[in-house]
């Protein structure tokens, strides 16, 4: 299913219900401002004590952020970080999500089908490798020999499954890291309370503060049948934060864009960000009303309703960010400044003076295909977990077959065991849901790319969305694993051969797909990059190391003080407390305390 | 029920299935450019043709053009202006919206219970009187004195229920003129064609050329119980239009804003459109999935459905025009050119240099409360007939008990007629549907305002959105007529006395309405009005009256020649016809002729 990323926010080691005004910064553990914490707060973050810290917290690789809390794997995560796992282990009859789970022993604990956790075990800097891959390169040519080296390196530093490698990209470019994660697939749910206390406040109070929901979860990993070994990890302050104490938050937040251009920021702005709420406003009506057929499909539902909700929000909120004009107009300043310090200097001139230009004329032709791409390549059209299933068997087997730099970089050696994982899932698929969500999805294809675009009438020809939405959920074998991992096996014969009315789909659209796919990442991506890259390192030349990279869903150490702010004249305490939340109740969702 | 104003495009005297290439310009008639059209065209429109096509032309109050077209009161309008009509004179066992409707004998039409027809008999330029009258005055003295000097004008002008006189401002306050019309309530369906021809295509190609839908009906006029003799009509043309023939358009455009300044556009494009986009397609959504319900559910919730589809095609294009970027850039720098022109002349600097900066202003305190404004007192937040049932029948009863030009301007004597009509109309309401709108409106009151508005509170108390929809919906005795009439009858002691629920939610609701209408009344609305008003004259004096005014829901009439186009490198005829919908027949909705 094609999903919203849920790490919107960064989350992570909130034990109690407090929030902390951090002093500015989302710090990498190989750059942190160690002398400025010491000298501001009289407390030495150190390498062993940052090293504690990095190894104590944890990622969930789909998208979240998670702290290990005792020395046999117990990790802590917030109850939305674990709700797709709790749904999936749930049934009809069994509703952990609605009337929360608690193991009472080890064995009572229940695996998560589709959760990979990673532990940072090592950082280390290949900048100077990709720079020299790269030297001289430009665009086609430039993004092949970029994707190729960083490949290189993660499969060099991949020795077993249990390891995972990845090549991140640092100051958009003006540094290259390799992150070596301990990797732990077999994860499972130790406990969860109640969905009503879990996310008490619903929609409404999401994002806001104070809140008073008891957001939290707790899993446990495994290696080789038995509870890990986490001997670094994080004990319960029985005491909590105190008002102006020094505190600290590490996380994975999911990607920040500080430094892109005006020329991005007005796509976002006036294109990809309303596009993107319209259409999650949509697929919320349907699934809100869906919700009302009955308990059954309100149980199914409720997280992707909760993903899209949770989306609409935070987009919402960056689009309201960006039409602030005042805020608009600093960020215009900002790269006027950059522009004119690039400008004054002959030599950054020269080595920078393109980039800007070079940015917004790749943004201009992406938003020329934008519509095209995102409903065709991303997947848009297509909003079915079958639909998903069908394109990695197709893809998998194409790609497997090619040397490894040569693949698209989620079929790159050291990506397929999270590949693997997400393909064998065992966790259930609701047919009537599929329908739903396929049919909403083919009628926006229609709607975006036109009654008569050439690719809507191969997908739909004579039928109508929901016909054909029916069609192939009803018709597809691969909701069954065997199949699945039959077909996964089997490699590109075994594809050939399938007649699932989903792998003849993805046959039908591949090629369109690939096309588009291939535009962006010859003629648009690597401008970006490269670009990127020269901004960044004309930043670098101006501003120095000084800031911290973007985030890019990697580790991160956040410091401040436990404090309360003053908003409308109102002051707001740093603290809430259970109390709070019975004053809340109203005895109806999403203000109903569980009893 | 809140509804979407279908008149977004001009439409009427659409005989065949063919567009017009107009030129520029909607001409009021009072002011047509004769002596241009015979210049260019060899064709001399005199007055006696003008009075011709005005009295053949027709307008639907609640918002459509329609033409007559025979001497007994035959009316030809589009299908989807007769859709409500034609879906509450069905049923269950009934579906004429699905079948089509043909009255064999006039016996056989049936009464639209709530249709209201105009005729423009006379037009009035009444600019002095209304000068007059507010001379001299500012903000809410102004507002008072234009409402009851309009007011006046409109109650001398009535003398019977058989017309209906309404001021309406031209050139933005740069003129004001009399509209007389002969009234008729009494408007019964002749003719519909099936469904899924008149909208043959769908929301795909609604808003596309070429189409091949057939989007007509016919209506017929009554007067005491008797067709009306409508001696002025238009004809039908049995040959049809032809290539480079010169043509002409009347009809009711529901509204252009071609002069309204830089910070009203820039707040229609970052706030307005998106907030009303938003909210439609998540509306959309809903109604979209409450279809799947049932065919009975599909039957009553399509015309809802139809013109939510329609609004967000709609204010989309509207959308899109305002963030494309040389257009936005030709429309700043038309500002600036009549800035300039302003400035440049002391003397009209000194009586309009102020009116931009004014609306600006006013436009930021709009923008302040435009989420209370719209929830509250436009009604967002309450997405209900019986809601506007019971606020008309308490608002009706406080506001006939005042003079008539203190009134709120819709319960002036001369618009009681159309009010009583909507209260009493016998159309079917849908407990179902009202439920679910009621709900959705409800729980979007909660989001836009904030669970802990004190207004929510108010409204919601302990319940939540669906609880309360359907607490209201199942307690009314609104869906009586009889109740209706004996609350209107009853004035204000019956209304006090009714313990109906949406009674009492109005009560509850209808303070902060009053507030924030107040508010925008006496603090808001004269300052726009006001200003506009001076930048009109201020346009008049350097452009002259050469140019149409702005639209306003009054009649217009466009000309040009018929004419193919051009686009992307292709040519589209100006003529389509039945066998093009047949190579378009895939058998399936929207594109499934009918047997």
């Amino acid at each position: 299913m094609s999903k919203l990323c849920l790490a919107l926010v960064p989350l992570a080691l909130v034990v109690g219900l407090r929030p902390a005004h951090a002093d500015e910064g989302m710090w990498t553990f190989n750059s942190f401002p160690t002398a400025r914490v010491a000298t501001k707060y009289k407390f030495t973050p150190d390498a062993r004590w940052l090293d504690h810290v990095r190894l104590s917290s944890a990622r969930i690789a789909g998208g979240c952020s998670a702290s290990f809390v005792s020395g046999q794997g117990l990790v802590l995560t917030n109850h939305h970080c674990a709700h797709e796992c709790i749904e999936q282990v749930s049934s009809a009859q069994k509703d952990y999500v609605k009337n929360g789970f608690y193991a009472r022993t080890p064995a009572d604990e229940l695996k998560c089908p589709a959760i990979e956790l990673n532990q940072l075990v090592e950082i280390s800097d290949v900048t100077a490798r990709i720079s020299k891959a790269t030297k001289g390169l430009a665009d086609k040519k430039y993004n092949d020999a970029l994707k190729a080296e960083m490949t290189r390196i993660e499969k060099e530093c991949q020795t077993s499954a249990r390891f995972r490698c990845d090549v991140v990209t640092l100051y958009h470019g003006g540094a290259y890291n390799l992150y070596k994660y301990r990797r732990f697939q077999d994860v499972r749910l130790v406990f969860a309370p109640e969905f009503a206390i879990a996310f008490f406040g619903g929609d409404p109070d999401n994002f806001m503060f104070p809140r008073y929901d008891l957001d939290m979860s707790f899993l446990r990993v495994y290696e080789d049948g038995k509870p890990a070994a986490t001997p670094e990890h994080f004990a319960w302050s029985p005491a909590g934060a105190k008002d102006g104490e020094l505190t600290f938050v590490t996380g994975h937040p999911g990607g920040t864009s500080r430094h892109i251009t005006i020329a991005e920021l007005e796509y976002q702005r006036d294109h990809a960000l309303p596009d993107r709420l319209f259409r999650i406003a949509e697929w919320r009506g349907i699934l809100t009303e869906f919700q009302r057929r009955g308990p059954e499909q309100m149980r199914v539902s409720n997280e992707l309703l909760f993903s899209l909700e949770n989306g609409f929000k935070a987009l919402k909120g960056r689009l309201d960010a960006l039409q602030d004009k005042p805020f608009f107009a600093s960020k215009v300043a900002e790269e006027q400044a950059v522009r004119a310090a690039i400008a004054k200097d002959p030599a950054k001139q020269k080595a920078y003076g393109g980039a800007f230009d070079a940015i917004a004329k790749a943004q201009a032709r992406l938003k020329e295909i934008r519509i095209p791409y995102r409903q065709i390549e991303i997947g848009q059209a297509f909003a079915s977990t079958y639909f998903d299933f069908a394109r990695t068997l197709v893809r998998g087997a194409e790609e497997r077959a090619k040397p490894n730099e040569k693949r698209l970089r989620e079929y790159r050696e050291s990506a397929l065991p999270a590949v693997q994982q997400q393909l064998m899932s065992a966790a259930p698929i609701h047919d009537d849901l599929e329908i739903v969500n396929l049919s909403f999805s083919l009628s926006k294809m229609r709607e975006l790319l036109g009654a008569d675009h050439p690719f809507v009438r191969k997908v739909l020809g004579k039928q109508s969305p929901e016909e054909l939405a029916a069609r192939l959920v009803k018709g597809t074998k691969l909701r069954d694993l065997a199949v699945r991992k039959q077909l996964w096996d089997g490699g590109k014969a075994a594809v050939a051969a399938s007649q699932d009315p989903f792998i003849q789909l993805v046959r039908v659209v591949d090629p369109d797909a690939r096309a588009l796919r291939k535009t962006v990442e010859d003629q648009i991506d690597p401008v970006f990059k490269k670009n990127h890259e020269l901004l960044a390192k004309a930043r670098l030349e101006i501003e120095g190391m000084g800031n911290y990279p973007d985030a890019t869903f990697t580790l991160r150490l956040s410091y401040g003080q436990v404090k309360g702010y003053k908003s409308n004249g109102r002051f707001t305490k740093p603290f809430t407390d259970l109390a709070g939340a019975f004053a809340r109740d109203t005895g109806r969702a999403p203000f109903a305390l569980p009893p």
